[in-house]
């Protein structure tokens, strides 16, 4: 593994060569489709992934259903979340003209890559990846033989589609760096056949949920990009916030306050203290009234987009099954090639 | 796990009830395509499947190339060997009507079911396992993804089939085992999609190779079922015995000699202890002498098809690729019904 200071190095490189040259990348970006995507994910990597769209890199966005058994016995409400998924990736301005949307599931030759993959790496190595210990702790589970395999499934995603760029927060560098891995070991073993990707290390900061606590789904802590302006509301206050009247950025001392500031500030595009300062001495209330409005008119857009999107019930399906198609594409001509390098046509 | 006698009386009852009906009944077997096929092959398994197949069971048979980059780097000679056994296979016996013969790099809806049936169990499972263990051991090399994931593998190759009969040694009785933990597992959680497949433990004793030790190709003590009557002779020459002149069976004291009389008596459907006698005072020449004799007398007929066969340079080619597409519509059947039983067809 190279060192984390090597990667940013190299990470910031690529983002120089990415804007200058588009059309020479692409990008393998996705979710598991656990809960319905937040604004947390807006500003951590789908407004990222629609700016890379726009510049004109080739995207495969992959909804990884696959992964949602990794730390959990249950696709109870997968397909449900699928749906949403795509919804929001439409509203936020994910253009399926544009990006190859597609499930894991649907793309059989893609999969069968983890064979050939997991001869390359030893179980040692899995074992040691950062990724999987931290989902392992946090799933208070034995470790099932699909979280063991995780990196070389998420190696099969990347490479399936010779993706050379993967954007990540520095929590998924190890999935990158196991990809490079089996990339140059498969190569050297067979022949050239992958290109090796570059990490491209998303420098948005974290997106507090409304407890101060990182956004996520599993908090319940999340504006949901499908909530309605009500709900936003609602959501908001129902914030645990304090009686002080002075409104101050203190994230350690004053999780909700900050949470809230953190929240309007990054929809507006400005610092979190400027905006303690605009409430002044208007205390929770104010400061809640406020980010709702925020918040609301910051969504206004997308959730019209996105109402007008899930008013026609075949749209998800037409996009997945455009997507699905061009995914099953691809990945059976890298198949075959995987298999020519091999020896294993007959 | 159950223990082996109680898997030994049920494969008995089984081995009643394909007596009965054979009709009823869809058998998974096959090879890791890592050398020629030998007479340890033809006695201990192919004799079988042949005697299934014509009694009516429904076969399917695989040339598991993956499976050959569990414990080594290359996959080099793979397509002879695989080219190799389809002709071994059709001489033996083997009906390209009756049994599909497919490899399986062939087949990715087949290969995606690892996925699923990865999450099922846990890596702590997967280690236990007897056969990994064996092979990990015998490899010398460090446990690679996989060779540890190696039995939920083979648990994919027999359910995709809905195979309910495994033939299998004793040492493979464990593969079964899993698969039969991953049938149910996969039922409870997700409907019931799979049968739970049987073993048929083969009664046929351990081939000795021309050392004494089991017919091997890594031993290099074998006789392919490709070699000619003069190598076979050559062979036989060159196996180590001794100057007692009275042939007995001996196994412990007289490892090659026994093996002789172990291989002749196999072809003739005798004990080697009245072939001993029938050699009598003759000595390791004769004994030898005997024993080509009568290899290549039980063989001519197989290597004259086998010939014949070998002159058409399409046929192996034609043989996989109708296996191939038989197995690939199977699969991908399958692989349906498991997405449906998921939820994750969208």
């Amino acid at each position: 593994m190279e060192s984390f200071t090597a990667t940013a190095r190299r990470s910031a490189d690529v983002a120089d060569a990415v804007a200058r040259n588009p059309e020479r990348f692409r990008v393998l970006t996705g979710e598991r489709p656990t809960g319905p995507l937040h604004l947390g994910h807006y500003f951590g990597t789908i407004r990222e992934r629609v700016r890379l769209q726009q510049a004109g890199v080739d995207t495969f966005l992959v909804l990884a259903d696959y992964q949602v058994i990794t730390d959990r016995d249950t696709t109870a409400h997968v397909s449900g979340h699928v749906y949403g998924a795509v919804l929001d990736y439409l509203a936020a301005g994910m253009d399926p003209g544009l990006t190859t949307i597609f499930t894991h599931s649907a793309v059989p030759a893609l999969n069968q890559l983890m064979l050939p993959f997991l001869s390359l790496v030893s179980e040692a190595e899995l074992r040691r990846n950062p990724t999987v210990k931290a989902e392992l702790a946090a799933s208070g589970r034995a470790l099932s033989g699909l979280l063991l395999s995780y990196p070389v499934h998420q190696a099969a995603d990347i490479l399936f589609c010779k993706g050379t760029l993967v954007p990540v927060g520095k929590d998924n560098l190890p999935h990158v760096e196991m990809t490079r891995v089996i990339a140059r070991r498969f190569n050297e073993r067979y022949g050239d056949v992958f290109p090796v990707p570059d990490a491209l290390i998303t420098s948005t900061p974290e997106v507090p949920g409304l407890d101060g606590r990182k956004m996520s789904k599993s908090y319940g802590n999340a504006f949901a990009l499908s909530m309605t302006a009500d709900e936003t509301v609602a959501a908001i206050r129902r914030t645990r916030t304090d009686d002080v009247r002075r409104i101050t950025f203190d994230p350690e001392h004053r999780p909700g306050v900050s949470a809230l500031l953190s929240t309007a500030a990054l929809c507006l595009g400005v610092q979190p203290t400027e905006l303690a300062d605009t409430v002044g001495d208007g205390g929770s209330g104010e400061l809640k009234a406020f980010t709702a409005t925020v918040v609301n008119e910051f969504l206004a857009p997308m959730r019209e987009r996105r109402r007008r999107l899930a008013a026609d019930d075949e749209l998800v399906r037409a996009v997945l099954r455009r997507g699905n198609a061009a995914a099953n594409r691809v990945a059976e001509a890298t198949l075959t090639e995987v298999r020519q390098a091999m020896g294993t046509v007959y």
